[in-house]
């Protein structure tokens, strides 16, 4: 198990900036080793929508799929979000190819049950669903794996599933056959001590840690089910999360750390 | 060379009507063989671009794109139609991946020249720039490519291209290294002597046939362009080209075979 495996995660701030996804990009194609990206588009999603007059409804930060809204998200996320990034890889010499949970069967996920909640068409991943060898296997041909969050479960009913989840997903899967690192990129330098101080990045979390600053109120919001899901990663065989800025990509020592101990 | 492909390219009469797809996606997945899927989608393009408020042009039954016309059928074709084909053949156990031409640079193309006709963002393809290497390393790997009518230019943009000529050359580029068949699918039962009349399918068109049915003006119109790509495929290794109804896809003997001679 020498192989090392890098997971990077960008969100829609960064996929929906055509500067800041090219400079972005050209960061990730320097990455040295085997690598996957997985991102994110719901702002493009949004304006799509919006356009066609189909409402968004959001409940705690994930999108209400309906029929309309599954369609959309489809045509954002695999179509024109994914074919953009993978051309733009291509041009600049990283052999990445464009995948769905559904294509070669990768990502299999459950539909959520409607109650107490119903978010429609909405994936929910588990690692046991992801097909590992098949993603090495395009890693060892020199491929760089490019996944949107669109899954499919096994009755043939594409789902919208949440990215971050199918990056931490991705990297579970893939850490029983090689070393793998999880980055999550985002706007902010790193877990901040304080919410709106740039410079209070927190350097590493643990379980423990990770305890005593929510106990604390230091981090909450957005960041919970994020710092949530890189911690079942690294308690399911990723070496270590990253929680850094896009622009940071290629900095070492820069981010908060996330391991299992 | 004792491969056996079968390439088969469905248009937007069968993409666009749900029962007639899962009828054919069903005759598909039972297909003998290794195989590849190329579709259209044409009509839920000119839908969304109108929802959008895009004009669509057309013009020699080729659509002009513009930049907003290039983002519709990206999120079309290789989002909503390709994810809907390949979750579609995943549930009936045949292993589809879909692909644009961009994923693992495996359809190059080269930007139509904006003069006489400026078509915009469409994509002219040769043979010689698909990678047919790749095509059957995932025909090996027990896969069935599906492949949208999106390509790439190598400098990072996508194009539109025609999906009859991705099949003929996706047909071409496979044909040196395995005995290939291309199906061309459509409403008609095969080129017809009788232009209303479905039992005058003419059985078997050559060179030398083609000439004189175009001569006495028996074959016009849209069926021209796709048996000159045919001509082009079966003069270029692909064993034979047949033209007949999606629904008659696993009726032996039935259609238009062109061969080269």
């Amino acid at each position: 198990m020498n192989k090392e495996v890098t997971v990077v995660k960008i969100g829609g701030n960064v996929v929906d900036n055509p500067v800041a996804l090219a400079d972005f990009l050209s960061d990730f194609a320097k990455l040295p080793g085997l690598k996957i990206l997985v991102h994110g588009g719901g702002k493009e999603a949004t304006r799509l929508s919006s356009t066609l007059g189909i409402e968004t409804r959001m409940i705690d930060g994930r999108r209400v799929t309906d029929g309309d809204t599954l369609d959309v998200v489809t045509m954002v996320y695999a179509g024109l979000v994914n074919k953009r990034i993978v051309s733009k890889l291509q041009a600049i010499g990283c052999n990445a190819i464009g995948l769905s949970g559904a294509d070669a069967g990768v990502i299999r996920s459950v539909r959520r049950p409607a109650l107490p909640v119903d978010y429609g068409f909405v994936g929910d991943i588990d690692p046991s669903g992801v097909d590992g060898n098949f993603i090495c296997n395009l890693l060892d041909q020199g491929l760089v794996p490019v996944f949107c969050a669109i899954t499919h479960s096994t009755d043939g009913q594409l789902l919208n599933s949440n990215a971050d989840t199918v990056a931490s997903s991705v990297a579970c899967a893939v850490s029983s056959l090689a070393n793998v690192r999880l980055v999550y990129c985002f706007e902010k330098p790193g877990v901040l001590a304080v919410a709106n101080d740039d410079t209070s990045v927190i350097p590493s979390i643990t379980p423990d840690i990770f305890e005593a600053l929510t106990s604390a109120g230091t981090v909450s919001g957005g960041m919970l089910p994020k710092i949530t899901n890189a911690l079942r990663a690294v308690g399911s065989g990723v070496g270590e999360v990253i929680i850094k800025s896009a622009a940071n990509l290629l900095s070492p020592n820069s981010g908060t750390v996330i391991t299992s101990c």
